[in-house]
This record gives C-alpha cells, structure tokens and sequence, in this order.
C-alpha cells in the first residue's frame, strides 16, 4: 500500500491545505465592481436565470462546473475508508479535470451510504452542476445508484465503472494490434466483478468480444454459483459462453488477456506462464498492481499495463474522463450511451500514433488526447 | 427591482460564465507531478485522514472551505425563484468570502425545500466543509432548519438570520451613541417577521434592548392574533411589552428606530415623520429599500441605512460572514452561540473610528474589520 512518493505526497497535502481552492473571476476590488457583481446588479441575472434556467449554463458556473461525488466506501485500493479519507482522492480528480480541460470541478465527499441517500443527494444538486461524476461508491450500489439517476437533466458518470472501461478498452484495441489477435477471438478473463469488473465486461461485450470470463472473490462466474446477486447473475447472459468453473488460477490457462481489478498480488508468474501465446496482462489494481510489471514481463507477458503513472502503459480513469465530461459540457448532453464510450475509446486507442508494447495508452499529457476524444463524442452524438 | 448596474451584472456574468471557478493550488505538470499529488502518493494521504478525521482540517480542502446552501426560496428582494435564480447570488457570496479573507467557498443550490430533505443534504456534506452557511432559505423552515443542523461537528450559520442581524446591532450601537440614546429606553419597530426579522428582534433583545415591536404582513405582532405560527407566538415573550395594535403605520408614531426587513416602498414619508426626535431608518429591502434614502432623510431620519452598496450606511451581511466564517475555520469552531455574534457586532462597531450619521458602519474593504471581529471572536470563545 505504499510509494516512493507517500511522503511527499503528504507533504505537498499538509502545505497547501489541500489541492484546490476556489479561483474569483470577476473583480471585487472597489464599491462599483460590488454592484455589478453582487447586489444590487445581481438581481437582473437571477431573474434572467429563473426566467429560464437554461440560462445557467451561460451566466452561471452550471455551464463549466461539475461535481465528483463519492461517499468513500470503495477507495483506490484501500477500499472503503470512508468520505473522510476519500476527499484527498476526489480533489485530486478535481485538480487533474481543472488542470487539463480549464473545467472546474467541486469534490463532494458525502458520509451517506444507502442508494436512496445517495439519489437524493445527487438529484438535490442538479441546478449548480452541468454533469456529476460518482466516483469510489461500492458494488453493487453503484449500479442501482447511476440507473436511477440517468433519468435526471445532466450526465451522470461512474468513474469507476465507465472511465476505466473505456480506458481498458482504449489499451486492448492498441495492445491486440500489436500481438496481432482479434477481439472476436480472444478470451479475455477480468478478475474483480465489482463496479469496473462489471462496466468492462459489459463496454467489451458492446464493442463485439465473445468470450469474457468474470472471476469474483469466490472464483469464476459460472452457471451453477448459488451465490451470486442479481447483477453477477444478469453477466451470465454475455459472459463465460463454455460455462467453465474454478477459480481465477484456472480461468487463466490459455486465456490471451488477463484484466486485473482487484487486490495487489493477486496475479502470480505461474499464472501468467499458463496463458496463451503473447498473452496481455493489465494488473490495475491501485496502488499496487496484481503482479509486479517486471515479473509478469519475466513471466511472458508481451504487454503489461499497470494503473500507475510510474510504470508504463498506465490504465486510468484520468484518461478519460477529462476529455468525456468537457465533451458533456460542450455539448450540452443529459446523459451519455455505450456509443459515447466505444467512440471514446477508439479516439484513445488512435491517439498513439506508433503504437509499442511500452506504449499502448497515451499520455495524460498528450496535447490531442483531450480533442480527439470530444471530437469522436460530438461525431457520434450527431449520428444517435 | 431593476438598478443601473443590471446590464453590467449581465454582460459581467456571461463573459466569465459565472464568477467563481476552480483554483488548482498544486503542480500537475510532470508525470512525477501527478504521482505526488494523485496515484500512488494520495493514497498515504487517504490513509493517514481516513486513520484520524481531523486530520482533514490540515491535508484536505476542509480547513479552509466552507459551502453556501440556499434552496432558492428566499433569495435577495426576489423571494421564491428557486436554487437556478439563486445561483449568481450565491457564486456572489462565495467570491466576497474568497476574495476578502482567502477562504475557499463553493455554492450548493439545490431543488429540495422540505426541512428534512434540506437538513439530510447539509448533514451529508459534513466532512468536505469546515463550515456551512445558509442562505435565503424562507421562514419558517429556516428556523427548524438551522436548529436541528446545530448538532453537527461543524458550525452552521443561516447568514439571513445571524449575519444580518449582527449587522443591523453593529449599526444601532454606531447610530444610537449618535442620537445619544440608549438601547434600553429606545422603541424599535422591525418590518418584517421572516428569518432577518425574527433573528434581528432575538439578537437585539439579547444584546438588552426592551422595547421592540414586531410586525408581518398582517401588522403589529400582538397577543390577541390567532393567525401566529409558534415561532411568532414564541416571539412575543420578548417582544411588544405594552402589546400595541394595528399596522406597522401604528407602530412608527413616536418609534425611535425602524428597522424595514420587508418590500420595496412599504415605508412613506409621512410614516417617517411620525417617529420620534432624530429618527433611525433602516431600509433594508433588497435590491429596493423600503423608503427613498433622500426621501427619509427629508421627512426628518437623523441616520438612514439601506441594504445598498451605491447609497452610504450599507448594512449588509457581507461586512459580516467573512470574518465570522473565517474565524470558525481559525478556531475550528463546532458551533456559534449568541455571545460570538454579540462580540463580532460590537467589534463591527468600533472599526468605524469616527461614526457620523453617513458613515455607522464600517466598509468591507476596511482593513481592520476582518481581523477585528476574528479577535472579538476568539476572546470571547475563551470565555465561554
């Protein structure tokens, strides 16, 4: 559970107070400045914006504001720390959105757990915020918790569940050119069947894979568990067509891509030895990996992508959702679909143009990452 | 409703798409950058909050940020627009906290306005927030509101119940040493039985003011009317002594000070002249006074005070929230009690060195009135 940088990191924290803080853009240095921007002036734009409120979205922070909402019950890999320890997380998403897309962003770490709490928070705040993201809520919840708000007048994304989706799909289309397979014809095991178990299986099964594995904490998703809940039993109808049982050892065995979204250490060498030909490894657990890069390589990995950015090939969500909630607000979508998502994640996949083992996922800090994935958003946006 | 100011606020409002946004306090411009700030580094950071709450107050945002909630259904002098309408009003409040003290502040209006669903929103935010003002939140629920939010870990404050009427004491303790009258002997007469009215009236009476009659839309608050809420029939233990009759006209003759929390225009010249020697008017409606500030002073007001940033003597809540909040965050105050807002308006006071009838109150871009009400605070925090 521990970096290089943790002692850094708590350092930078404890300076500054945190990561973010709130930016004034409008002048409030003399009497006449307070008029306009406050009372008595600001009364015309209230009325103006009540009038209609789709006025909001050019006279108010609605039009460039989102909110990153968690409750902190499925942290990284820490798991559920709560909304206290979930608030470094979030402001850290809140930076990233603010740095690299000029959105502004607002974390709100909220210590109410049941999915009616979570709903009526979420709905309550619909007037300020132009999209919401959910981030770090548990399995199963999350699922109820985003179908039920998909109904509301702005995108509700999870990122746990959509964003790292779309970035694993993003590196899978890069990473099966490269080993020269198609998506039809691979098995591909995800071990981890919470919120980004769940989302990948089902954005892989949209995009065409045929033969995904589902593995959870008891072993894999097969026919004859007794214990699944309601939506493991839904996977059944798009995954693991053979019907195979055993656990995650034994989904392995053959398998050309191994997805990992679940503990540190998890994945061992002799796992990895018994996959197919140039298999594909993606150990995402964070902050520690299934297995470690350098022993999966050793161990016939071809390619290895990890959710850290002091590996290469780093798998996140910070991929991703910058450019899809800057498209959100651009276009003023209420609610996004699985066409959105494929069409992100092929502009990401294109975004490198010399695709490599090393290098199979752009950079957060590549300049086009950010417009292609709003362009390829906006182009299917018009087709739907 | 309309003022000089409007197609500035408007043409100022859509040019910067609101007025407040996301200051991001930490670098993100290097791969090392993100590492320290988000994944792997924040997660000791998670951890190291997660492990001890209060933490959050010195490595999160918490310390220095506090959230503006308003349901929109008292807003300014426009009363019920809703939390659109409400937005530019609260954006306002956030950017005078930020701009003026350096905290940090984010707006949260929300379409929810039954007290319990309002304070189920307000108790979920707890661990993001150092502090929560309420904003324009409509009589009564206002008042149930902030007392069942009182148990909270953090201080609660409804800025249109406590803010104000800190101010309007800061400017009676100013306007009376000026009339040379004293608070005990003197009649007030509050227009006005909403969230201001109500706290002005407690406030005052607990500063040791005896005679203050109350009037609401019906008139003089009195022990024969059958139409009272049980906050209005509560008021009346410390309110109209002699239990006077009729309608706020009656209540002015030979009333020493007027304290209009009301509508536009409610107040005439002739209503002016009835009131006793060296009349104090406060025309406090929002964005319109209640009486022309030129047309009291001509029907005799010694000292008149709007709610106005372009007429002198504004009394107003922002020269009070930003070193009230601030201070709550320097103390890390759990709540606020009477005795903080009796200190902070007499610290109010005296930052007006010279007090003359056009000048009872201090600027909010004097220099001495934030530090001045922190140390009001403090002192009298160690009292109690």
């Amino acid at each position: 559970m521990s970096s290089k940088f943790d002692k850094a990191s708590l350092r930078l924290h404890k300076k500054n107070n945190g990561k973010i803080g709130t930016l004034v853009k409008v002048p409030l240095k003399t009497r006449n400045d307070l008029s306009v921007a406050y009372t008595p002036g600001v009364a015309a734009v209230s009325t103006f914006v009540a009038k209609d409120n789709r006025h909001a979205y050019t006279h108010t922070m609605k039009g460039t504001t989102i909110a990153v909402v968690s409750d902190g019950t499925a942290v990284l890999g820490l798991g559920n720390i709560g909304p206290y320890g979930a608030l470094p997380v979030m402001e850290g998403k809140c930076a990233l959105l603010a740095s690299f897309t000029g959105i502004n962003a607002v974390p709100l770490c909220i210590n109410v757990h049941t999915s009616d709490a979570i709903v009526d928070f979420v709905s309550a705040i619909v007037p300020t915020f132009g999209a919401i993201i959910l981030e770090d809520i548990a399995a199963p919840q999350c699922f109820e918790i985003e179908e039920r708000l998909q109904k509301l007048s702005i995108p509700v994304i999870h990122d746990d569940q959509h964003a790292i989706a779309i970035a694993i799909l993003a590196g899978l289309i890069n990473g099966l050119k490269l080993v020269k397979k198609n998506h039809t014809d691979v098995r591909v095991v995800i071990i981890g069947a919470g919120a980004s178990g769940i989302a990948t299986a089902r954005l892989l099964n949209a995009f065409g894979f045929l033969n995904i594995v589902l593995v959870d904490s008891k072993g894999i998703i097969h026919k004859k568990r007794k214990d699944l809940n309601v939506i493991k039993k839904k996977m059944l109808k798009i995954t693991n067509p053979r019907n195979i049982m055993g656990y995650h050892a034994d989904a392995l065995i053959d398998a050309d891509i191994v997805i990992g979204l679940s503990e540190p250490n998890s994945i061992t060498s002799m796992m990895v030895s018994s996959m197919a030909k140039n298999p594909i490894v993606f150990a995402l657990a964070n902050p520690d990996p299934e297995i470690n890069p350098m022993m999966a390589k050793k161990s016939g990995a071809y390619i290895v992508a990890t959710g850290r950015s002091d590996y290469p090939n780093q798998i996140n969500n910070a991929i991703v959702f910058p450019g899809l909630i800057k498209s959100a607000l651009d276009l003023a979508l209420t609610s996004f679909v699985q066409e959105h998502f494929i069409a992100a994640a092929i502009a990401i996949a294109k975004t490198v143009s010399h695709p490599n083992p090393e290098n199979i996922i752009p950079s957060l800090f590549d300049k086009k990452l950010i417009p292609n994935i709003i362009r390829a958003v906006k182009n299917v946006s018009q087709k739907i």
